[in-house]
């Protein structure tokens, strides 16, 4: 499975989760950036509107749950909130957003981005491998001619629901977790320039060898890693130049990735592994050089919308584990326009990105109580949720 | 530069290389294989005949010196003796070797295993990237309709003439080198499997990082190069899948080559190797492929030859250096059907296979003294030179 922005696959996948939307007896529409949009109106036109969703895009050979869970699981919401005949005083839209993972050019969030009023418009000029620009495919794809921004409105908050794609959850033998904040991620390219020789001729002592400084460094990487709480340090891809059996190696480039949930914490682990990096090519006779290609911030949670969070996860009677989010989410760009809140569902192993991906039914189960328990609770906290006799 | 078995380049240097041959008052011929042989007769045909020479084949992108510095020293050797009106007993046959490096068609030492009848006949149905076969192409190149092979002559040896492709002559500050043994090489490709994840949600203490495993094994490596004088052992070449920044690495191979001029220390080398390698993948809960790709041995030079450079060496007040050879050369082949003896000229930087390759003409003016002293005193041990007055 492999579905893009506004791509066939997309729009099948619309039409499919679109007429879930309308079964659910939401007024459905597919916005300026392609993003399918369920929208059930609350019984206050002052009240705002809560939004709920996920991405409906997926990376190269999927699996079913990164994104797509999220979506359907707030249309299921939904449907049981009109199951109960409960009458929220807010609008409830739910969202599939056509670009997460940013597969057809390049991006990412740009369907979350355009909900959110921050993306530029030369976005809409990219051109992915075939020289189709953004704008064109998202024409062609029938998008509504209206402006995809909520800016301005009156919201009341974004809530994802989403795979985990880590281990903490089977780990902690829990169903669902409390997102805490969306790590900061620092990526850089580190290169190794040494000297390339005869493998068979250059003595050992002699050697200036690539491959060794990055082999240090990948070593150093995952030490840096392990050396606090909540660390994550990679080096996912690496190469050596020439790259021949025969060949010692005279250049190496390595990727590096530093994530943690505290901007701080982040800086630092990358500064010292900078400085290490220095330290041991220096000691190789090799020159180094360094490259930062990204740095992001860490994203919070907004808190009220997470307690609320808690108060279902408590009232549902699992338990409550917290976790901060290693991977980016759709919840980074909402939280530009409004308070942002997640909840994880364990998945098998970790697995995602990979067909394997796969959850419990178990566990999307109380996760949907979880979201339901939310949306009561917000009403709730609003003032004015009127709770039908068959949910009680 | 680039020259390979029977081209339109080697086509060229065989005609220019073959006119200095003329020159220096050889009968010149192409062989069956496609090698340049020139031949100057001795004064007694039961004396049989010494074999001088080295390749005219290159790499890519090659230098000057590896391979050519051989044949044409040892024309120049030739030269010298007929300018000095030495008549030797026996002959000397100065070969070009077609094809040493193996660039069109895979193979290695094709022109001297033929002149050691080695080669099978399969060798000749062996095609290059066109779909041309090895017997097309040398038959192409109007190579001779003899046999290339030279087994059951009456020879004396094989002395070859070649840059060290190291370091060592520099470290020691000397010209020429005499050769003891070629190193025996063990290649493997070794691979380790762990389990992709997603760089930002797998906790590090729950990663089986594939990377990890190859950067212990690289350093494992070095560390086994450094244990004993005269091994080497080295990783050129790897890689890691899936091999994007943000995904720890699920797989990952190396490829390993392992030399020394003694095949039982090389053999425990390897052996201690693959069960540290065993160790550290076990400690990572990463699985270990060991694939043993090819293992030659160690080829002794002749004694008595080499004992007749050192002679020589001596006579030219430089000082002896013996060093094995790390890289492989024809005298590999030539082993297989007569003594050879290998000469090492002292080249910049250890460089090799690069356009900067490069000797010191000084140097070089050394080793041609060498070489003809050595053939002067090969021909005094037959019992039968005929010094003139000129070369006193």
């Amino acid at each position: 499975m492999t579905r893009w922005l506004a791509g066939p696959a997309m729009a099948r996948a619309n039409a499919l989760v679109g007429g879930w939307m309308a079964e659910a007896g939401m007024a459905v529409r597919v916005d300026a950036a392609g993003n399918l949009v369920g929208h059930l109106p609350g019984s206050d036109p002052d009240a705002g509107t809560l939004l709920l969703g996920s991405h409906l895009d997926t990376v190269r050979d999927a699996g079913a749950f990164d994104g797509p869970l999220g979506v359907i699981a707030a249309i299921e919401c939904v449907a049981r909130l009109r199951a109960q005949e409960v009458s929220l005083p807010f609008s409830v839209d739910v969202l599939g957003f056509s670009d997460e993972e940013g597969l057809r050019f390049g991006t990412a969030y740009l369907g979350s981005r355009a909900v959110a009023g921050t993306l530029g418009p030369e976005l809409f000029g990219v051109a992915d491998a075939d020289g189709v620009t953004v704008g064109e495919a998202v024409a062609a794809f029938g998008a509504g001619p209206g402006a995809a921004s909520r800016r301005g409105e009156r919201l009341l908050g974004y809530c994802e629901l989403h795979i985990e794609q880590g281990p903490e959850l089977e780990r902690r033998d829990a169903p669902v977790a409390l997102v805490t904040a969306i790590a900061g991620a620092t990526r850089a390219e580190v290169r190794f320039t040494g000297r390339a020789g005869h493998a068979g001729t250059v003595p050992m002592e002699l050697r200036r060898d690539a491959a060794c400084a990055l082999a240090d460094f990948v070593l150093a990487v995952e030490a840096a890693g392990r050396s606090q709480p909540g660390l994550v340090a990679t080096v996912g891809r690496l190469a050596v130049l020439p790259g021949a059996p025969n060949v010692i190696a005279g250049e190496a480039v390595a990727s590096l990735d530093v994530r943690h949930a505290d901007d701080v914490v982040r800086a630092a682990a990358v500064d010292a592994l900078r400085e290490r990096a220095g330290a041991l090519a220096a000691a190789r006779g090799v020159e180094l050089a360094w490259e930062q290609r990204m740095a992001t911030p860490a994203v919070a949670m907004d808190p009220g919308l997470t307690e609320l969070l808690a108060t279902a996860v408590a009232g549902r009677g699992v338990p409550e584990v917290r976790l901060p989010s290693g991977a980016g989410h759709d919840a980074v760009a909402l939280s530009e326009l409004t308070g942002a809140a997640m909840l994880f569902v364990r998945c098998a192993g970790g697995v995602s990105h990979h067909p394997d991906e796969s959850v419990q039914a178990a566990d999307v189960a109380v996760a949907l109580d979880v979201l339901h328990g939310f949306v009561l609770r917000l009403a709730e906290v609003a003032g004015a949720a009127e709770p039908s006799a068959s949910q009680l």
